[in-house]
């Protein structure tokens, strides 16, 4: 088995914000592929095409779990396009097949992925400073209500880091 | 067609918001029952177990949206049980079914409600005062992102209505 | 609680079989009615509106498990509509809803519903003579293969009956 | 984009249907392995383990769209376990994710992912001489009432290059 990490955030990025946050985005697809984990997406546009690109540019290997039902929706950075037909139902599913998400901006349908990874105890780290819904939450502390484990981190490098220890935590933990 | 209202609330309710918090949760299923609604909630206890005995002492008609496989994990005071084998995720179906929700206090289940109830663009009412992340929500100003229809109301009476009024300007909208 | 028999059978019906299999699929639906259950459907056309409109007319309830995402696209005999958005896959949400299902004629989608009704083990009447695969499901044995409970039925009062018995049979048996 | 492969049939085989059935079945994950295609099973054991051994044994990739909740319960030959936590609903998913099944033996749940796929336009192959439903249906001419492409091969090998080349078909017709 190999780690799967996914980056949860908005298809559409407010602009005073989206040069920040894609590129936030494509440095935490870089790192996740630099250590040969797979990269989890949402697989449209905004953030997770930027985390798509960051990956594919670094030799990583893609999944987009899609809403809809045409593989052909997918950014053109996915490898492997799953069209779940279910809308945004299938945020729950990428929570399910990641073993560690990583928030990064974000609106509703990101605070929907964080608590389908809340409830079924998926170890979150939050991108401070990413602003839009993430930077919300932790204004008001939200997150200490999180009875699972959870980090907050301020760049990508360290989110991705902090992402593969929590990951391995939970590994190990079922052994 | 009847309006089908759900109540989204905890099962587990900390004990002290629990003596009002299932006092406001039973009123409000027997003003839906009052007014020919159907309520629809989660079908376990708390919350959901108060709304529909509010429902059911009054006349009214429960359906209740489970998590699991057993329809004979329903409260006592359901009618009609849909044992959806989703876990959690049967919260996007009780949205589906609902005309409008009403979020009463809650958790992490009940934001996972509400944030579908935002995607798929069906009105809320908070019911604000009832504690949990209904007031911290309103507190984050988080209402404000809401694109679609939902309202603030501080007691069960004035809720239903404000409910049944948010589910009647939607249906007329669709005509 | 009450109890819920589900019709299972196509929006579309050979023109040559469709007069005997509508008639059929309302005798059932006005059965279903007068016996106090509650008739689940897939909520469109065909054998769906037939069974519909025979327990309206009849004085039921009806429930539709609708595969998209208006509740508008109901037939209009339908009383409570769950718009689904789960495309045909809502057929799961179907036959756990349902105590019984009742299977009339039909094609792919409802050997489907066959399939997820052997699978969770709910009872099953085959309305031999109706047609389609229904018809080429018996010519083959197939049910045969299943474990659990089912019965083959050749008028639309006694399959009824026979569904009420095998929904009371399971019941039982959970207490 | 890669091609995915699934390999639908039984976690229990018949014991005299056995030794054949997981040979062909180690055969066909060796064969999508060879050419460079993801194997796509239900991740548990069998057939579904049988082909990702065969897979896993000539260097491929292989995903497991499991019914529960765990990872760990996807046989060791899985890469990506995918826990969708749907039970037997997640043979929709399977279907997804794949540009073509190919159908080996099986029984209820192979006829259900058989039916999805017919629904979903998927490519089938249908591997003739595999015993249980496959035969079964092929004896009864159900194939014959597929609105979409599907063919019958009698052999792993063969049974690999159909269901190429019927993907890539289906790609072609997409663009």
């Amino acid at each position: 088995m190999v780690f799967c990490i996914a980056v949860c955030g908005s298809r559409d990025v407010p602009p005073h914000e989206s040069d920040t946050v894609l590129l936030q985005a494509e440095l935490i697809g870089k790192y996740v592929a630099e250590n040969q984990c797979v990269l989890v997406t949402g697989g449209r546009g905004g953030v997770m095409e930027a985390a798509c690109k960051g990956a594919k540019q670094n030799g990583g290997m893609t999944i987009g779990i899609l809403p809809g039902s045409r593989s052909e929706d997918a950014n053109p950075y996915v490898d492997i396009a799953l069209p779940t037909m279910m809308g945004e139902r299938r945020n729950a599913l990428l929570v399910s097949i990641a073993d560690c998400i990583i928030a990064v901006c974000g609106r509703w349908g990101t605070l929907n992925e964080i608590t389908y990874a809340v409830i079924q105890r998926k170890p979150i780290v939050f991108l401070k400073g990413s602003g839009g819904f993430v930077d919300k939450l932790l204004a008001g502390d939200f997150q200490k209500a999180i009875p699972g484990a959870y980090t907050v981190s301020t760049n990508p490098k360290d989110a991705v880091e902090q992402a593969i220890n929590l990951a391995s935590d939970v590994n190990v933990s079922k052994h």
